[in-house]
């Protein structure tokens, strides 16, 4: 068995999570959040950068078949928030592999994720993650759908830049990513990068913190969702750039690194009304 | 009742501390280690950076008295590894206070910590822990040991010079030190400063990086003992030179910012021979 396509639509057993204000600075810390958001950083008047949900809502999935899993990268990450994330808290989360599509050079597996609330059992996070997986397309399956997303022609509304530590993804991945790739010098080389890459959800975290100062008055409660496509690698220390346009609640961004190179592509956020 | 004088001697009951891997890599970002210093910052081949025992050997005591917490501060600190720490561990640690001392301008309450290792009863770590607190001093009392420290004659043999980064403090606090002064603007400057300062602590833990890799070629397990005394607070995102004088196995040295001040005085370590 190489992609188990008989996946689809079974759903995981329920995982609970729980998490501590500890736990949810150290994430804020890792997403490159530093002395001017002390909000996020310290326990003084804590709140969760909306990111955050993305980590909470994880839960082990089935063994999606049996092949290496260096073929495997994150490709697109989406998650809608039902309401503000708490300093400390936990979620129950169920998940189910809700589509395999073939894009010929590899198969698209999606993943959704429900994520409850521990005591009230209301819902707190909706997320979708999708996984690409080199060489298992080819089977005459379905495309998948198209997105019709496209730039407006337009200048960006917004243009935010941000830094990345060379320690980032050291920090980063204390939250839970213990992924050689992103520490261990070795390994990333095998994997034919000159050095350990950031963590995509790193990098998906710091764009997280621009569409927030930028777009949504730094509110985590007017933070509704937010979804991508990662496009390149980032490496530790490199700069980001977000360009935010902005329509109503709807918004649309793309996060590029100096050289222009786009590393989160296809960006959609939908912030509500201050 | 201000400064309890009746605490000399009574031992607290047993404290137990248990530590994980990425407690101790945290630590480790935490006091500056980075992408150089891998085998302390990531779990493969994971050592343990000796000055973590500090924290490791730390019990909450018997109050001291009844005054302002802001009267007191962090004098000097020295502790003895008796092995090497492992990455993740517990010990079982019990404290007393031995001495309180007449500085005329206030009180020298020093604290001795006694670690062993919470399976084997084996002693890990012992420390020494000094808190001077202002006003408690001209009760008639011993004014303390002298301390014949000198730094030597000639040029350092070593100069080793970190930086730190101004997420520094943010980073090390979530290693178990809260106090707002390390993180908090306004309580920063109702405590006199500008901004929020370095941990003594982090400082110290600095410096005992600057030490492992000058003169205990990298290994924590050569590492014995270190003491100082913190003469100068440290903003985060300074930088810290250390000037090591080496007679081998003992060694002397002091930390100082780029314009000179010392932080840390009086230091003292033994490193094992190679």
């Amino acid at each position: 068995m190489a992609l188990d396509h008989g996946l689809i639509g079974v759903e995981n057993p329920p995982h609970e999570r729980t998490w501590t204000a500890k736990d949810t600075m150290l994430y804020a810390l890792g997403v490159g959040a530093g002395l001017s958001e002390l909000e996020f950083t310290t326990e003084k008047g804590q709140r969760v950068l909306p990111t955050f949900a993305v980590l909470a809502a994880q839960a082990p999935g089935r063994r999606l078949g049996d092949f290496d899993p260096a073929r495997l990268v994150h490709a697109e990450q989406s998650f809608e928030l039902h309401r503000e994330l708490p300093a400390a808290g936990g979620v129950r989360t169920t998940t189910k592999v809700t589509g395999i599509y073939d894009k010929g050079s590899g198969a698209l597996v999606v993943t959704e994720a429900r994520a409850v609330d521990l005591d009230t059992g209301e819902p707190v996070i909706s997320g979708r993650s999708s996984l690409f997986i080199r060489g298992e397309g080819g089977f005459g399956g379905d495309r998948g759908p198209r997105d019709d997303w496209a730039a407006p022609d337009r200048a960006p509304d917004h243009k935010v830049t941000y830094p990345t530590l060379p320690e980032q993804a050291l920090i980063y991945r204390l939250s839970g990513d213990y992924n050689p790739l992103h520490s261990d010098p070795e390994f990333a080389a095998r994997a034919g990068f000159d050095r350990p890459i950031l963590h995509g959800l790193c990098t998906y975290g710091v764009t997280g913190r621009a569409l927030l100062h930028a777009v949504a008055g730094s509110d985590p409660g007017r933070f509704r969702a937010m979804s991508g496509r990662f496009s390149s690698p980032v490496f530790p220390g490199e700069s980001l750039t977000v360009s935010i346009w902005v329509d109503g609640a709807e918004v649309l961004f793309r996060t590029a690194k100096d050289d222009g190179t786009v590393v989160i592509d296809r960006g959609r956020a939908t912030i509500a009304g201050g």
